[in-house]
C-alpha cells in the first residue's frame, strides 16, 4: 500500500487535461479515454531492477526518463506521434517515496517535451525489487506508418546519428527519434524502418527477415560513435564491432529507394547526420563485399532479450 | 533471457491477424497498429506475486485469466468494446516455462472469448517474484462511453449480480461485464457507472466524489451473494458487511433516471439480476435512512490500493 501523500502528489503533478474536452474523463475513471486522429499505435516496455537497471548506476530520474524513452523510440520506429502513456510502478520495501517522485519527474520531463499525457497506471509496494512498466499510445501521422516488412531490393539503408558504446551513458540520455522519424516520413519516400535497440546487425537482420530479403553492409561507411571508440579502449573489440553489435543506440534504421537516399543524404535535413550504410539485396542474410567483389556473410550480433 | 522455445511457442500460439489487413504489422514491428472505430479507451493493471496472487492458491491459468479479466472489467466500467492488449511477464528464476505457457493460455482463453488480440509485450526472467502487467485497449461503442462523473440527483443506483465474498473463488472465475455494459448502454439512458473492484461502499463513494454528489443506500435491497453468506460463517462480519465492503466483485455499478431504472429492473434484460440499491442525492457522502426517516452516514469500506 502506498502512502496517500505520494498519490496526492502524483494527482497534483500530472497535468490536468483541458476541462472543456471529453479527455476530462481521464484519471478519475476506470480507464482513460482519448481521441486519436489516425490509427492507434501501441507499445509497451517493462524495466526491472537488476536486469535493465541498477540503482547504484542510475538515478531515479534517469530510470523514469528511460522507461518512457524506450517506448518513445518504439513509436519513432513506426513514425507515430506520441499521445499518451500508462505507468505501473512497483516499489521495493525500502524505496523512499522521494525516489518514486524523482522517477516520475524523469518520466514527466520527457512526456512534457513530446506532448504526451500520463493518463493512468498505478503504484504499489511489494517485497521484491523495483519494476516500471510503461505502455505508450501514439497515432499514425499524415505521412503514414513505418514498418519493418516493406523493404525492397535496391533500397539504400541509412541510419541516423552514430552507433556503439551506448553503455557509456547514451542509453539513459538518448533522444528518441520521434520528430526525426515523422519529418523524414513526411518529406521522403521511406520503404521500411525500425529503431536500433538491440544492435545494428541484429536489428537489420530482423528488418530483412520481416521483408524476406537480405542486406549488404558497407562496413567502411558505418558511423562509429566517440563512445564506441572509448569503449574499445577497455574491451577486446574494435570500435566497428561496438557499432555493429552494441545495443541501445536508439537511432533510426531506414530503407528507401536509391534516388531518395541520395536526395536525403545530400539535404541532411536533421540536426543529426544521416549516413548510407548499405543496400537491400534479394539474397537473404547479412553480407559484406570485399574489394575484389567477393561476398562474406556477417553473423548478426546484439542483445537478444 | 527466455529460452527460444517459449518465444517460438508464443509466436505460434498468438492468433495471426488477417493478412489482408494492415494489422499484419503486428508482432513483427516495434509497436502494434490498430484501427479503432471510436475513441481509444486504455487501462492497465499489474499483478505481482505475494500482493495480488500466491502461487500456492492460484494456478498459472487462473493468474493469466485474472490479469486480463481485471482489465476487461475496467473497459466494461466505461462500456468500451475490447480490441487489443499488450502483456509483460516477469518470471522468477525457478518459474517453469510450462507455468508461463499456462499463464498465457488462461489469458488467451478470455481474449478469444472477447475477440481481443494480444498485439505485443515481452517476457523476461529476473531474480525476484512473478509480475504480470497487462494494458488493454478498447474502443467506444455506438452507445457512448460511461463515466463516474455524470451521476445526477434523483438517479437510481443499480448493480448487476450479487456482492461480497469474492475471495471464496469469484475473484479468479468472474465474468467481466463487458457485453452487459455495452448492451445496457445501448438500450437504456445511463448517467454514470463503474465496476465494483474495491468494495461497493468505497467504489460508490468514488463515483459520488467524481460527480460531486452523494448517495442514499437501501441496505435491505443489497443483493448479497451466497459466498458472502459463506464467508460470514468464519468471519466476524455479517453477510451484508461482506457485500458492502469486500473487494473484487467486478460487477457493474450504474446510475440512471428513476423511470429508466424502473424499466430496466422490470425488463431484466441480462442473464444476471439487476437490483436497485439506492439513489443519488445532493448532499455529499454515503447515507442510509432509518424507518423513522432519519439519516445516518455510512463509512466507505473496502480495499484501498
Amino acid at each position: 500500500m502506498i502512502e496517500h501523500e505520494f498519490l496526492d502528489w502524483l494527482r497534483q503533478r500530472l497535468p490536468k487535461s483541458d476541462s472543456s474536452s471529453t479527455d476530462d474523463y481521464q484519471l478519475q475513471d476506470d480507464a482513460a479515454r482519448m481521441h486519436l486522429a489516425g490509427d492507434a499505435i501501441v507499445t509497451s516496455d517493462l524495466l526491472c531492477e537488476g536486469v535493465h537497471f541498477e540503482l547504484k548506476q542510475m538515478s531515479a530520474h534517469q530510470i523514469g526518463r528511460k522507461a518512457l524513452a524506450v517506448n518513445l523510440s518504439d513509436l519513432a520506429a513506426m513514425a507515430a506521434s506520441p499521445t499518451a502513456a500508462v505507468v505501473s510502478l512497483l516499489l521495493s520495501p525500502s524505496t523512499d517515496l522521494n525516489w518514486a517522485k524523482d522517477c516520475y519527474e524523469g518520466l514527466l520531463s520527457l512526456a512534457d517535451q513530446y506532448g504526451l499525457q500520463i493518463v493512468g497506471g498505478d503504484t504499489n509496494r511489494w517485497s521484491s525489487g523495483i519494476v516500471i512498466s510503461v505502455t505508450a499510445i501514439g497515432q499514425s501521422g499524415t505521412g503514414g506508418i513505418l514498418s519493418r516488412s516493406q523493404a525492397q531490393v535496391g533500397d539504400q539503408i541509412v541510419v541516423t546519428g552514430s552507433l556503439g558504446g551506448s553503455l557509456q551513458g547514451h542509453h539513459f540520455r538518448f533522444t528518441p527519434r520521434v520528430h526525426e522519424a515523422i519529418e523524414l516520413m513526411e518529406q521522403f519516400t521511406l520503404h521500411s524502418g525500425m529503431d536500433i535497440s538491440d544492435g545494428l546487425t541484429l536489428d537489420l537482420s530482423r528488418l530483412c527477415e520481416a521483408s524476406k530479403l537480405g542486406a549488404e553492409l558497407w562496413l567502411d561507411q558505418i558511423p562509429i560513435s566517440a563512445a564506441a571508440q572509448a569503449a574499445s579502449e577497455h574491451s577486446m573489440k574494435t570500435p566497428l564491432e561496438h557499432a555493429l553489435g552494441d545495443g541501445e543506440d536508439f537511432e533510426l534504421l531506414l530503407t528507401l529507394p536509391a534516388d531518395e537516399a541520395a536526395r536525403l543524404t545530400k539535404l541532411q535535413p536533421l540536426e543529426i547526420p544521416i549516413t548510407p550504410i548499405g543496400q537491400i539485396v534479394a539474397e537473404q542474410g547479412l553480407w559484406t563485399r570485399a574489394a575484389d567483389g567477393s561476398k562474406t556473410a556477417i553473423a548478426p550480433r546484439g542483445y537478444i532479450h
